[in-house]
């Protein structure tokens, strides 16, 4: 840069933000049980769009619950303010120009509805990991159904607080039944079908 | 990417970001008055580095007032809150690997605090845009010191609420005599030795 550029106030807006990073900026939204696979599919997609040369951001109940939002619990009304929070600050990311990927269990259409409305028209893909509750409950890796089923964790969604599964979301993985690169690559299909990713995309295969 | 590639699971960590956007991942926390210029310096200073290839993000009042806060008023307690939630949104955004310009008045030392003490050492550099009271009010862009002075506004920063300034911040803007570009370039100088802006930098000139 020369000396003494005349520099014309010129605020950097999203628009400028995302051709830097020559991307489409948007939030992929995955909801489900806990034990659902979640955060396993979003952080296998997110390797795989990182590797691309794509800028991601992975949200989750791991660096909001104990942050951010570390002064709620799991009342309707606070579950409810978790997810608008999360949902400002996906529509924050989307705004800096990122991918973000979003893994909350988020069990209340109203409270995604939210979060799809706070976002350009377009820059919101709801992704329903749709796991049957039996298989989630054998997975259950950190044991909080069999303590919710002793009584010892209230308000568990699929024990005693409902899941209102998705009636129309963008993507629906069949996650009882398919495998972790399946998942991906049913979303990688999606998001190259909507032109989000701009070069051609060939199956991947993950392991653990 | 070839047909079914191993992907061996390796999540996407902090490094892995900021190396991808060739950056050192940082906080530039204004803390200054209303009207002392915490904004516009910051806005300038996004555009130079955008321009430089930089990939950053400008959060301020207005973008979190109306939207992640705006339940939030402005007592002790409410001010409080405010500044720890944008401290944790700046510690995404740094996680990101994003260099994250905040503009808030953020009148008190020990919320200021919080915010260093949630970021790693080192990535965050606390700007204090000092403007005295009189030139802020002489300014009064938005009319706000004379509704407060009227009492229309309670608690407001340097009328009925104080402002605590800095003891040791990184850099610290005689923002009442410098001008803009001056005040740019002399955080410019300050990120070019500790190494954040890795090629060479020449003062620049800014016009409205």
């Amino acid at each position: 840069m020369s000396d003494n550029v005349i520099w014309h106030s010129h605020p950097v807006d999203q628009k400028m933000r995302a051709e830097q990073k020559s991307q489409t900026p948007l939030v992929i939204w995955f909801t489900g049980l806990s034990a659902s696979g979640k955060s396993t599919i979003a952080g296998a997609l997110e390797q795989i769009l990182t590797q691309q040369g794509y800028h991601t951001y992975l949200l989750d109940g791991d660096n909001v619950r104990h942050s951010l939002c570390k002064d709620l619990g799991f009342s309707n009304d606070d579950r409810k303010e978790n997810i608008r929070r999360v949902g400002e600050v996906a529509r924050i990311g989307v705004d800096a120009g990122l991918i973000i990927l979003a893994a909350f269990i988020s069990p209340f259409r109203s409270d995604r509805r939210i979060v799809r409305d706070i976002l350009p028209n377009g820059q919101f893909v709801e992704v329903f990991v749709d796991t049957p509750l039996n298989i989630c409950k054998q997975r259950d890796p950190k044991g909080l159904y069999e303590k919710a089923e002793r009584g010892e964790i209230k308000l568990f969604t699929g024990i005693d607080s409902p899941y209102e599964a998705p009636q129309a979301p963008e993507v629906h993985i069949d996650a009882g039944a398919l495998s972790v690169s399946q998942s991906v690559n049913q979303l990688l299909e999606y998001l190259h079908r909507v032109d989000v990713l701009k070069a051609g995309y060939a199956p991947v295969s993950i392991s653990a």
